[in-house]
């Protein structure tokens, strides 16, 4: 355990918190809700979005960009839309400050004033439809599959770093399509893109569902969800994937001239992934002794500190250091040699302990006499001696190990805190342990509402793969078809 | 000469205008001043993107990301930044829209107004440096070495999508540190990375130099510059490096304790390169038949259009298409095979040659029968029947040179449009046909602001390579010691 490190067990929010800090992921700014993310922290993001983007590419999107700033009218277009974001957004009245008339500081100047409001971009469905009205003509300009990098601004009362911030970055997709079936496929296709992701570069098990009317994306038909189970039992939604039907062409007023030579509105769908995922991974991995990164997206998957004593052993234990590091260089492997003087092995041992490094490799000269090196991986915790013969091999192998054992973990502790729950008694019990309760819900928005004032538990979806199965709604009583999965969530 | 589109000469700026819509690159949006920059044109920033921060990690620097919003107080602390940027800001004032009174619309909520305005951040010293204070106690924690890819608002009044535009996306490092001679070595070692990108990457030569303190950032001691001349003799500046001094230091309180003991302000720099350097590549090599790309930034750099009759030789055309595409890909290169049925090859011949595509390459059934193809390069717009023996490593080659050749044209062009000018009579005559000019001045902001009101010329830089030699200034014939560079300008 840290030194000075609250534990999971004594208070898992400040465990998260201070953990965010402390490892140099990111601290809240001056300015309320936003957060600076540092470099470590912003690393992360980086191989995130480098293999997000590539999937994105590979199953055919582009990436464009789109402004940040939205007309207040676009905003009130889609009824349901303006209605779930207005309520906090970010709104700029002037383009301009001068001095005050006391000559004390500056204000917004009185001559500057704008003629419409604009909003700093929530969600970027009205300007990109907007856009897309001169994009689209005939079913030849169609699908259109763009995706943008951006940072987006909601304004959040009670914020978390990487959780739930006022500004935030993410990437949001937003397609253009002839049919429903289409549209409905790419949503569906995205869906599958984020869960691949989260399983195998997260390591974070994720379950594949489709939201209930309540949680719906504010002008969607349809929201698809990955939905995560952290540490704590509470559950975080780690991706949507939204089929919004022809809402936002109605709205826009876009139309393609159809095969059949009829003048259609467009089908649309959106999705997104944001900085948020940087909290599923803080919450999926780590530990009281800090964070546990799975190696795909760790930053610096081995670290080697030296242990010597005078110049001659120093030599022998560089010369092998350097040897090692581009061996695992040209395996691709991200690695760091420390030989700082300033700091004591002890002092670095524990550093890349709280930051996650996967594996450490300390290079001993006594040790290096007898050919052995001692490997540390993080992620169980254990050493051990092993030959300085083929290092390079078995480290690549311990990363690919590291990484299946902590998707595994994860897997096991979900499994252990997913339960059947069929009555209410039982699901009053059950909600207070935390986990996935798989539940009967006959299905309407009130049950669903009434059930979260009771008990802070939402639907976080109805799984994809949920079986047909008879069964009474656990709060009403009423007739249901199958369980959807009931958490109190992030 | 494109159909329809305005050649250089008949007018200079709407061929500009033209030639970014036409090809794809970027539209205006709804939002004043604000543009949509399109999938072709984000791809040629990607790729910028890419070279240069591959060039920033290489020379020690790491990515971060801080708040897009800056507390008014913030922006007050450093007297000439506010004097700077206050005149052209977006100001948030509010957190919410509510319904109006009348029930007609949306209006920023008057309960929701917050205490303190936020400006949507113009560059961001001050919340930077506001952060920074928090990571530097000692010299140990020196250098920081920091940079973020964002988007950025400047209220311009008239704008020019890629010159000049009230949201742009660029990179800006902000670096911390010991002494002065760090600070100034780290401004010109990234004005060099500017340049090499510039030179190496875009094919524009550039002249390196410093800025007279008119055109110097807004808190800054000392702003480097590279300066590059577009077709029509006006100058664009590509790129700046600002050596800050202590200014932000002192502002924002960060102070470090010294090797000596002691505690000192820590020194600055920021330098910046923004979607600015799309509009200098586009103006830079493109001619009357549309866009000419430098193979290493264009998203494709070579197409493939098969001309065939009937599936047999449909089928022959293919299978050599196939394996060129991946003897291509193999070797790095980017291609496109378009094989469309429903446009005709001549279409496409004018589509890729207006979207600047370096190398065209014509499979003619009949020609590869012979074991010809056809080879055209978009940059001297010439095509010559080659052998398929080889064609590969042919094509590489041809990217060379090509790349090459775009560079020399551009710096041949700036050679012959760069003058030394003597006397005041021959300035004035001289500046009407554009260009560089290599003056004596006499180093006095007051005649710098005289020549721009008479000329609407300015001083693009000081050379860093401008010899000692002595003269009169060319306006009030005082002493001089070297010549400087003027120009009108973008």
């Amino acid at each position: 355990m840290a030194k000075d490190f609250v534990t999971r067990q004594e208070n898992y929010s400040e465990w998260y918190n201070e953990l965010v800090v402390r490892a140099d992921l990111a601290e809240n700014s001056a300015v309320r809700g936003c957060m600076v993310i540092k470099p470590y922290g912003y690393a992360i993001w980086e191989k995130m979005q480098v293999a997000l983007d590539k999937m994105f590419k590979e199953t055919g999107h582009q990436n464009a960009y789109f402004p940040l700033f939205i007309p207040k009218s676009y905003f009130e277009k889609e009824a349901e839309h303006v209605e779930g974001f207005a309520k906090e957004c970010a709104v700029v009245t002037h383009h301009r400050l001068s001095a005050k008339s006391d000559g004390k500081g500056l204000e917004p100047d009185p001559t500057a004033k704008l003629e419409e409001e604009l909003i700093v971009r929530p969600t970027s469905e009205t300007i990109i439809w907007d856009t897309y009205r001169g994009w689209i003509k005939s079913y030849r300009d169609l699908p259109i599959l763009c995706n943008q990098w951006a940072n987006v601004v909601r304004w959040e009362m009670r914020t978390r770093m990487f959780l739930r911030t006022a500004e935030f970055l993410w990437q949001e997709g937003h397609t253009a399509h002839e049919t429903s079936e289409e549209a409905i496929e790419e949503t569906k296709k995205m869906l599958d893109v984020y869960a691949y992701f989260a399983e195998n570069f997260m390591a974070v098990p994720v379950i594949k569902g489709v939201k209930s009317p309540n949680e719906r994306f504010a002008g969607a038909l349809d929201t698809y969800c990955i939905e995560a189970l952290m540490q704590d039992g509470k559950a975080l939604q780690a991706g949507t994937s939204h089929f919004l039907g022809q809402n936002f062409a109605k709205a826009f007023d876009v139309k393609f001239l159809s095969k059949d030579n009829k003048l259609e509105y467009v089908w649309a769908t959106s999705w997104g992934v944001s900085t948020r995922l940087m909290g599923a991974l803080i919450m999926s991995h780590s530990d009281d002794n800090g964070l546990v990164l799975p190696p795909k997206l760790a930053p610096t998957q081995v670290v080697i500190i030296p242990i010597f004593k005078g110049e001659e052993q120093k030599a022998m234990v560089n010369s092998h250091a350097e040897r090692i590091c581009s061996e695992l260089r040209a395996k691709g492997i991200s690695v760091k040699y420390d030989d700082r003087d300033a700091y004591k092995p002890g002092w670095k041992f524990n550093e890349y302990e709280f930051k996650g490094v996967p594996v450490r490799v300390t290079l001993g000269a006594r040790d290096l006499e007898q050919g052995l090196v001692e490997i540390a991986r993080r992620d169980t915790l254990t050493k051990e001696s092993i030959s300085i013969e083929g290092i390079s091999d078995k480290i690549k192998k311990l990363l690919e190990d590291i990484q299946e054992n902590i998707y595994n973990k994860a897997l096991h502790f979900r499994e252990e805190s997913t339960k059947e729950v069929n009555s209410w008694e039982e699901f009053l019990v059950e909600i207070e342990k935390g986990g996935f309760l798989k539940c009967h819900w006959d299905g309407t928005p009130e049950t669903e509402e009434k059930i979260k004032e009771l008990t802070k538990a939402t639907i976080r979806c109805i799984p994809l793969d949920a079986k047909e199965e008879e069964g009474k709604c656990i709060l009403t009583g009423k007739p249901s078809h199958k369980r959807v999965l009931f958490s109190r969530a992030y």
